[in-house]
């Protein structure tokens, strides 16, 4: 039985409670969050205490340390992780600043611990599914990859403040993506941004619609395409095209039900946001960490790949600004 | 929390054990089964207490009865369960024999005790929503009802020969379906039916592929067809045409990845057989028990939809050796 | 060059004048119609002459008659062709009365003409791969085959007076096709049928909606349903289900262009009706025919299907009439 | 009655013929081709006469020239066209170079002639309703365009040779529709393209594998991915994201059959190459034209549009060799 403590009472950390429960040999021991009725609630609802982060780190009992509390204080947990040698899972981003990114990396490479990174879509069933028959060979060679991603609609404008913008909060999730079904590294890569979903975004300094190419090496071309709001649903989809073929991860619906009438032939839409398309991912990403602290394996994503994909989003930041491909070793 | 005794831990009671414990509020307190060595393994899983099936109707810390054990074994539990007052929830066929379920049913009214009935496919999310439209009026008036329902494999010989034949054993689910989508009673039924996919089962003296139409008083046609092998899967669907429309309750693959080579544009198979398509419709119809329990509402299938399905069996048995349509009232 | 004499102008006729237009080496030479305008203006559109029907058969410049004047006139004008030694193309259905049709089937046997007939669904490119498909053995063998047929709209009351019944009138081409994709005579029918879409057509002793079961020897199963009206369109399926797979031809749309909004992904409704969904196979069962006269073979639909479809047909009357299944070979 | 002269009796010449013989109202005159067996060949076939390309111009009979030759021909041919007052519907590209081309189109234009352009795309039924729906605004403002363009083999190197390069002779169609469903100006584009497919085609110079990204002035994106080579065919589609919805434009194939079997569920791939795809498109296109002469209306595609997306693929070669976005107004 691997017992976590879970830093962090607020949506997301709902999310990662739900998904530690329902993994066998897994509970949570304790709740942290700065906002104690938070943590309140959420323990008792999982039969776990409510704890200081402090004692979570001298407390023996802790196997894991779950990290979903706000983005500024992912680095210096994970450090206290390093430095306490907690296996932790942690949400992303890492960070927003990439050098500081670097630095809590450095940390827990040096520390060995284990360390698991939220990019929950490396788990759907689905972009999984993707991943291994690209890997497998079923397509042959990887040559071009289009990515799609879009909210159902934008997020409020204060949290667009304090979100590092666009391509560290948004698009970081496609870059890992992207790094992930390619077999070679990024190269370059070139950025454009619009805002022409709401006009506060725009004057928060941040863009809403963005198209991101990248290629690697040997002239693999990914393009992704981003958008803060979709009318129809949260708009996920991969296109791996390859010398002998093509894969494509689509949408899914709450169920297939199809209607025919007078007005033609309707589907459902896409399940609405990401809690509805990835709750399998959720659940999936835990037994992949808990499966890592048994067994002493790699998490599918780590620190690393969060690193790798925010100095991805400073390049775009880059590119953005310059109107040029930039190279991705230069950040 | 309501607490169950499990009578059976066979293959449908492990199912039902994962619902059970999948639901809030609702554990498995003893498991019973004439095979000792399967409960006390399944007891364990669930920190449950073996125990006999006298012991389960005295206990007054069961709340409710779970019946998974052999089919011949349903009709005298359920009595004892009106017998003692217990609630319980009992997997389909009610009997084989329509005057012993009709009987059984009656001693269920008479005690007053809720009675959930294991017809999973009603609480399949599609058909769910298509039962919930048509009744809703997004088609108009319902018309004409087709209902596929195909197994992947035939099972053993030994199951057949227990089986009461495809009539009650498989297409009893679909002859649910049929009453459950109406809004109005069956008043006849033809039946036909071969044996095409495995002559051991037409020496058994059963069929394998048949064909069944349904009318109603107001004249309207339900036709099931069913086969008990499809190489490509569990095959299960629905279309329900109206005055203002048509909705099609379509199969269900594990992901909807979609792969393009010079073969063709292949799409995932439908998911392999029940324990897949119906994994969410398992734990729904617990759920929809346990709220019966403690709302004193009724489940939504009991056991008189148990009755009234079986009675359209033997009436299609009826049918098969005359040649001719039956009046279903005969039965 | 092929020079035909059609016989009728109306709806059929210039469908036919279209097919046999489009067709290389085929032309209309004369247009026969007991409605001279008619006649008149469709031989303008053409090149083609205004003929009678007596000088039809004299004139050693028509190669083949074209026959879509009203279904009474029929079979007098194909024993006509018998007598001249004309090849006709007949639209279906060949007569309302099996005794007469087998009278008029009788008369081309023994002259030796070619005649082919009007089941334009065999022609269409999805149907036709099917049942080469199915004759490939790609399914394995055969064992259930599902048509699904229903119009736009009811026709006219008019129409139904003198169509021969749902059966004769709309069914027929289904029996056509049942027999078409079975590689084995059908054996004994039940049908059934309600009126559910058009008091007026129950008024007028006819049915609107109609399920049929064919059954063959060896216990292949058919299922046809029929209605008179689907707001959605012309809907227009097969599925042929086997040993080794399915094969499902589906409906057509004008374009594959997908919408999604907030209310869902919507397709485009099938194509509005025959004119519409068959158009392609007008012209390809004019290919046939003209082939057939260059090169003597056998068109793939001919008279002896039309009386075939037409005795399944009378079957499925006395089968509703008498509420059992019928022997087919007893009609 | 609109009398052609048909310049070029090769491949695309034949496309072109088909199209003009089956429109009303529409015939070949003459037919010229440098190669003369290939024009008398052609002229037999339709009934045309053979004929050098300087009567032509003086042949009063002649109502409109269709130029279907070589490019390096395309140019001077329409300036004989404009001199002698000839309507004139003309192949893609307009010409290699942009200043030839430009200096042409201004030849066209001070002679007023009507003049056609073979932007066959914009006729295709599917890609035409989704230009429709767009400029419609169903949904709502444009933001994202994403068009996905795959051949399904690549051309002989000696094709390549002498094609201009990908963007002049493959993505001009792209450039072309993406102008056509904006409903402003393209301001600036980023282009990158690698040699993936075929060696051979890197050697000569040229690139397969492509994407550009183009933006408006208001910000509006289009992304477009090219390939030389789709192993599972000819791969044309158009995604137009806006504020209130998406349309997609989808791949067609043959017949919508599907065939499920143990290795999944099977569609036919998308239809093999231009021929198939656009075989209507090429006929309505003709029709297009034709109404102009006759209405004197403006072909929807015409010289200027010729011009403007071999404008774009000039900035597409600029922006492929230096790496950085470039203004398309400096082209």
């Amino acid at each position: 039985m691997k017992q976590f403590a879970l830093i962090g009472a607020g949506r997301i950390g709902k999310v990662h409670a739900i998904a530690i429960n329902s993994v066998a040999n897994a509970r949570i021991k304790s709740v942290c969050d700065v906002h104690e009725p938070s943590a309140t609630a959420l323990a008792a609802q999982y039969g776990a205490d409510v704890a200081s982060i402090d004692s979570v780190f001298s407390d023996a009992g802790i196997d894991a340390v779950l990290i979903a509390s706000a983005t500024d204080t992912h680095t210096p947990l994970l450090k206290r992780c390093a430095e306490a040698g907690k296996p932790v899972f942690c949400e992303k981003p890492l960070d927003l600043n990439l050098a500081t990114a670097r630095e809590a990396a450095q940390a827990i490479d040096q520390s060995g611990i284990v360390c698991g990174m939220g990019f929950n879509r490396r788990f759907d069933p689905q972009f999984s599914r993707l991943q291994q028959r690209v890997a497998n060979g079923d397509i042959g060679n990887l040559e071009t990859l289009i990515i799609t991603s879009r909210d159902p609609a934008p997020p409020p404008i204060d949290y667009i403040n304090v979100s590092g913008g666009l391509f560290r909060d948004m698009m970081i999730h496609d870059f890992d993506i992207a790094r992930w079904v390619l077999d070679e590294p990024i190269h370059s890569l070139y950025a454009t941004g619009s805002c022409l979903v709401d006009e506060a975004i725009g004057s928060a300094g941040d863009i809403d619609t963005a198209s991101v190419t990248l290629r690697t090496a040997s002239g693999k071309i990914v393009v992704i395409t981003n958008s803060r709001r979709a009318v129809y649903g949260y708009d996920q989809r991969i296109e791996a095209f390859g010398s002998q073929g093509m894969l494509q991860a689509m949408n899914n619906s709450e169920t297939n039900l199809v209607f025919s009438s007078g007005a033609g032939v309707v589907s459902e839409p896409p399940l609405h946001f990401f809690l509805e398309r990835y709750a399998d991912a959720y659940r999936i990403e835990l037994e992949d960490f808990i499966n890592a602290l048994q067994n002493g394996s790699k998490p599918l994503a780590d620190h690393n790949d969060g690193v790798a994909s925010l100095q991805l989003a400073e390049a775009a930041n880059a590119s953005l600004q310059s109107g040029a491909a930039v190279d991705v070793e230069n950040f």
